[in-house]
C-alpha cells in the first residue's frame, strides 16, 4: 500500500469541544466534525461517543487504510499515553487515554499536548515545513509552546517539556491567577494577561481612553484590540508593553535552542504590527550578537480551524521517528 | 577490533593553555599533557605544535587504534567544524579548525564548545551517566551550558544553541561587561558577577565586613568565599543573592526542556550549601507544580583536571550518534 492510500485520524480535545477529521499525507482533511467534550463526565463515555461519531467515516475510508489516531489534549503525556490532572477536563486524576482509544478503535493511538501537536502540524504542513529547529508559541487564553530541535519534539525526561508560558520574565512580578507563579510570561502575554495590563494602566492614570467606555467586566482582549486599531494611546501602549515582555522571553528561548524560526499562533497575534514590532525590537535587543537578525519570526500558515486536527494527525505519521528517542 | 583496543584523543583548548590526553572507552586517560595556547599566533602553528606534542603518544598506542580526535574550544561550531570569532584566542575570524587537525593528524576530528563537551563527558563518564535529558552548567569566569534532550546535545539550526549564561533574568538589570546585554545570568552568577555584587553591596551600606579588608582590586571570588566561610554577613548575602538569581534561571531552563538533572560544574560551586540552598529554594519556588521536587541538582563527579579532556574525547565516541541528526 503506498502513502496516498494511507490516512490518519486527528483529534483535538479542548475543554469545551472536540474537533476531529481524517487526514491524508498531503494534509487534506475529510470527514471533519465536532462534538462536545464537557458533556461527558467520564473518559469512557467520551471515547464511546467519539467512536460512534467517527465510525461511519472509518467504514467509508476502510479501517485497513488508517494508520492510527493522533490526539492533542491538555496535559496529555506522550510517554505514558495518559492525560494527567487536566484542570479544564471533567475526567480527573491520571487517565490512560491512549489505551482507552486504542482498545475501542482497534488502532494505535498517540497523544501529546495541544502545543506539541501544533508544532508537529507546522513542521509537516505549515510555516515550519522542512525545518528541524523551531519553536511554536500559541498565544491565546493561555500561552503554550512546542519545541523542535534536530527534527524532534522536546519531551524531556517526563514528557512535560516545553512549558514556556510559565517561564519567569519579571521575577517577583504579577502573580498568575492559576499557577500562583510570579512574573511568568503567560501572566502578561495571554489574552487574560493583556486585559490585566489594560486595567492596571487605566488605574494608574486619568488619561482619557476609549477603553474607559467599557465596564470592567466587558473589557476583553477583543475590545482592547479594537480600541488600539482606532488609535487609542493606552490600548496601543498595552500592546507595546505585551510585545516587549514577549520579545524578551523569545530572546531567552533563542539562546536556549537556537531555532531557525519562531512560529506564532493564536488570537493575540491578530494585533499584527501593534504587537509584533515591539516583539521584534525587544527580542533582537536582548540577543547575544551571534543570534541577531538570524531568527525568522512568523505567523502560522494553517487555518485555525484545521491546525489542531492536522497537528494531532501529524503525530501518527511521526510515531516511528519519535519512537527512536 | 573490539572496543577495549580503541582510543580517542581529547583536546581542551582554553585561551591560555591547552590540555590533551588519550582516552579509552572506560574513560581512563593516558599520555595526558599540557601546552600553551596563547603563544601560537596562528591556528596552523598551534596545530603543528599539538601534532609534535602528541606524536610520540600516538605512535606508542598505534594510530590504527585511534578512532578520532575530539576538541572542546571556545566558539567552536559542531556543524561547520570551525572556530568562529573566539574573543579569547589569537586566531581571529572563522578558522576551519577541524579540517586543519584532520589533515595534519590523518584522523577524523569533531569540535564543539567547551560546555557541550562537558555535557558529553558527564553523560559518558560522570554524574549524568545513563541519562537522556539533563543540563550541564559551568559556573566559572563565565557561565556556560550544554543541554542534552532525548540523548542528543542540542545544537540548534546554526550550532550555537545552549547559551544559557546569556539568558535575561533581570530585564533592565546589570549590564554585562562584554556582551552589553542587561540583566543576563552571567552578569550575576559568574565569578566576575559575584565580585560585582559584593562591591555593590559594600557600597550600599556602612555595615562592617571582613570584605572591607581587601582593596577593591584584590577582592576576588576566592576572598568572598573565604569571608563567607568565616561567617561574614555581607559575604553570605552575596552568595544568597547569587543563588536566588541562579535558582530562578534554572526554573526557567527546567520548564523549557524538563531535564532529569542539572549538573553544576566549576569554581562557583565550591561555596557548597552557601549557594546551593538558595539555588534549590528559588528554583522550586518558580517551577510549575508538575516539575517540583523532580529535578536532581548535583555537582559534577569528574575531576576538574580530567573533565575537559574526557568531555572532548566523548565527542569521538558519539560521532555516529550525532551524525543522525
Amino acid at each position: 500500500m503506498n502513502n496516498s492510500q494511507q490516512y490518519a485520524i486527528g483529534v483535538d480535545i479542548g475543554g469545551t469541544n472536540t474537533k476531529y477529521g481524517i487526514v491524508n499525507h498531503r494534509g487534506d482533511i475529510t470527514h471533519n466534525g465536532r462534538m462536545s467534550t464537557s458533556q461527558y463526565l467520564t473518559a469512557e463515555s467520551f471515547v464511546e461517543a467519539l467512536f460512534t461519531a467517527l465510525r461511519p467515516a472509518i467504514e467509508e475510508v476502510g479501517v485497513e487504510h488508517i494508520k492510527g489516531i493522533g490526539i492533542g489534549a491538555p496535559n496529555a503525556n506522550y510517554f505514558t499515553g495518559s492525560i494527567e490532572h487536566a484542570p479544564n477536563l471533567n475526567w480527573k486524576g491520571i487517565v490512560p487515554f491512549a489505551g482507552l482509544i486504542s482498545e475501542k478503535f482497534g488502532l494505535p493511538c498517540t497523544i501529546t499536548n495541544d502545543a506539541n501537536a501544533a508544532a508537529l502540524g507546522e513542521m509537516m504542513y505549515g510555516a515550519a515545513k522542512g525545518m528541524k529547529d523551531f519553536i511554536v508559541m500559541t498565544l491565546g487564553t493561555g500561552v503554550g509552546s512546542g519545541i523542535v530541535t534536530g527534527g524532534q519534539l522536546i519531551y524531556g525526561h517526563d514528557g512535560f517539556a516545553g512549558e514556556l508560558g510559565h517561564t519567569i520574565i519579571r521575577p517577583g512580578g504579577r502573580q498568575h491567577w492559576s499557577t500562583g507563579l510570579y512574573g511568568s510570561l503567560e501572566a502578561y502575554a495571554s489574552a487574560t494577561g493583556i486585559v490585566l495590563t489594560a486595567k492596571e494602566m487605566l488605574a494608574e492614570t486619568d488619561q482619557d481612553s476609549l477603553l474607559r467606555r467599557y465596564p470592567a467586566e466587558a473589557l476583553d482582549s477583543k475590545a482592547i484590540y479594537e480600541c488600539a486599531m482606532e488609535g487609542d494611546e493606552i490600548a496601543k501602549e498595552v500592546y507595546r508593553f505585551t510585545g516587549q515582555i514577549l520579545g524578551e522571553s523569545l530572546a531567552n528561548f533563542v539562546m536556549f535552542s537556537s531555532p531557525e524560526a519562531i512560529v506564532l499562533f493564536g488570537g493575540v497575534t491578530k494585533a499584527g504590527d501593534l504587537i509584533m514590532n515591539p516583539v521584534r525590537e525587544h527580542m533582537e535587543k536582548n540577543l547575544l550578537a551571534v543570534f541577531r537578525n538570524k531568527v525568522t519570526l512568523t505567523f502560522s500558515e494553517l487555518k485555525e480551524a484545521d491546525a489542531a486536527i492536522l497537528g494531532a494527525s501529524a503525530l501518527v505519521w511521526s510515531i516511528r521517528k519519535q519512537g527512536n528517542l
